[in-house]
């Protein structure tokens, strides 16, 4: 699925140094052990599950050092709850770390749901929260169902146009599954791709599908340079554009954050919103039964014969499980310029360079 | 968008005289006066949004009057709560008619939502429920914010196979404007489209878009019939196709339903599940100012420039509104087939035939 090493050189490094390395760069820029734990699984998680190229690995290390010394994220800082009744709360990030946020948010909602059996908690005035399938699958390891979804930046157009209003807003969904299994996460841009994947396309030198993006002029193109000025494609045409503006309507617009075009602008005032929702299994049936009768559709489901016998049916969040085991045991591929950079912002941090390859 | 009449016939006929033969079969059916008002006013909208191709319109009473005489469907099913509790509920819809359960269900949904800020009432043992965005806009003429999805018959395949396990599994999201304006409705099968119209496509003799279905030996095709014993293909690829498993797992498997192939399969015993979903926005902010915000986000959204001068970006639900309002000037089209065939329904229940031409 990904071309990962044509053209663009990586490295293998440790997971145990990834997240050394990071939980230290971010605390050397001012925030707390927690959240520096918090921040660096997170970006420990994105670099086992997905490819360099997505941008949410090591690389979002360099914009947290941007970010924070501009004021647009503020480490230690004083989160407080502007709601908090019934299945529903609000959590006011006042400018703090994305990943943090969303995980108080999510502990709140898997409390609430316990008591009521769904609950939605909202968060305002928050920063990228990174994986959305990630802030999902906390609930999913506390035996619930869990949704992520978050506003972002304007890359994708309103259907019929190309004028980025909208954001990828991507969504994450988490099931659990019984014994110890790990847990189905859906986690989906609502674009077909991101920018970062088509970036480094380019820089690859190879060409894109036809479906990521439009030029400015509104053409469909495999040329990713072409379409870095255009916007992304929706996933499912207008159906993507529509999911997408209903995500900022229960992201930023209900919780009071941006929205729009004007969502993560102002590099000292992203702004963003998510919205995260918990449901109690068991206030439908016993969580027992419910995993007897998941894991029979799920069997059906990867009992199909698939078109290409080398390709077989995988669950969502399957592949990256799988990539997960293997970068493990053989490393995780890094970006050499990324690995350079971050050799630079050590010396400029005054902290040990702390990355491993791996043997 | 719609082919509507190249090579299909089709007759226009008032919206008041669709209502009222609605009602009249459906009370001659076995109906109460309340179950066929509520199911009829589902066959309406879906004549007045919908191309006929779509089979949600008049098309539907051929096979109420199947499922009723074989027992699929049960008139006056004494529907029963099994749970009802904090901010979910659990309604066993004891084989009774589909839209029927689902507007009790979203009644009990916007009851608890007010209370609590979010719900989560489903159904079980009930049947096809028509369009998932007409229950969702039950949440918005109320104020509330509504999702609605339900599971359906397997027509779609797990991602890189042809063998159907999943349903079209639509859902429906349905968000309130300010002043009496439109809903915004989300509503929107998780394929790329469906059987009915790719039986229309077909009836046309003409070709239809290669995103559609895949062959029984798994691949594009743009003939409809090619496609009919293969599988239709999910909304943006494996994003789609894990949307419909969560969608199952939410529905078929939480509430104690059929799922998976199994689900939609027997004309006894359709078992078909539903989940409802309202969020109170006065939970998180006052009515007028998210009405204000929102208004800001959709004047965006609608001010851009399109690409093609003469199809200017539309709101989710607002192509099927405009649809409304020409239909209910110069009626609404119904292929001459299905009104041969009501014709032949009027006398073989012994009631008058009620449909009138438009003028």
């Amino acid at each position: 699925m990904y071309n990962l090493e044509e053209g663009v050189p990586v490295e293998r490094h440790t997971e145990q140094s990834i997240r050394r390395f990071s939980e230290s760069v971010l605390e050397s820029l001012g925030a707390t052990e927690e959240e520096a734990k918090i921040t660096a699984d997170g970006i420990v998680t994105a670099s086992l599950w997905w490819h360099p190229g997505q941008g949410q690995g090591l690389e979002k290390l360099f914009r947290y050092k941007r970010r924070i010394l501009n004021g647009g994220i503020r480490p230690k800082a004083p989160m407080v709850w502007l709601r908090d009744e019934g299945s529903i709360a609000l959590l006011d990030a006042q400018k703090g770390l994305g990943y943090v946020s969303a995980n108080k948010a999510m502990e709140k909602a898997l409390y609430k749901a316990k008591d009521t059996g769904i609950s939605m908690v909202s968060v305002c005035h928050s920063n990228h929260f990174g994986i959305a399938g990630y802030h999902a699958k906390w609930a999913a390891d506390a035996g619930m169902i869990g949704i992520a979804m978050t506003n972002a930046g304007a890359e994708m157009a309103p259907w019929g146009s190309v004028i980025p209003i909208l954001g990828t807003n991507p969504w994450g969904i988490a099931v659990p599954r019984p014994n110890g299994k790990n847990p189905i996460v859906l986690d989906m841009a609502l674009t077909q791709s991101g920018k970062g994947m088509m970036r480094w396309y380019e820089r690859q030198g190879s060409s894109m599908p036809k479906s990521w993006a439009l030029t400015v002029s509104g053409r469909t193109t495999e040329d990713p340079k072409a379409a870095d000025s255009g916007v992304l494609l929706p996933m499912g045409d207008y159906k993507g554009y529509g999911l997408s503006l209903i995500t900022d309507i229960l992201t930023g617009v209900l919780t009071g954050s941006l929205f729009g075009s004007q969502v993560f602008r102002d590099d000292t005032n992203f702004d963003v919103a998510h919205t995260l929702i918990a449901i109690n299994i068991e206030s439908f049936m016993e969580k027992t039964i419910f995993g007897q009768r998941l894991e029979l559709l799920l069997t059906d489901v990867l009992n199909v014969t698939p078109i290409d016998s080398e390709l077989p049916v995988q669950l969502p969040g399957e592949a990256e499980q799988l990539r997960a085991l293997k970068r493990r045991v053989e490393g995780i591929p890094v970006d050499k310029q990324t690995v350079k950079g971050l050799r630079a912002l050590a010396d400029e941090l005054s902290i040990p360079f702390l990355l491993e390859q791996a043997k």
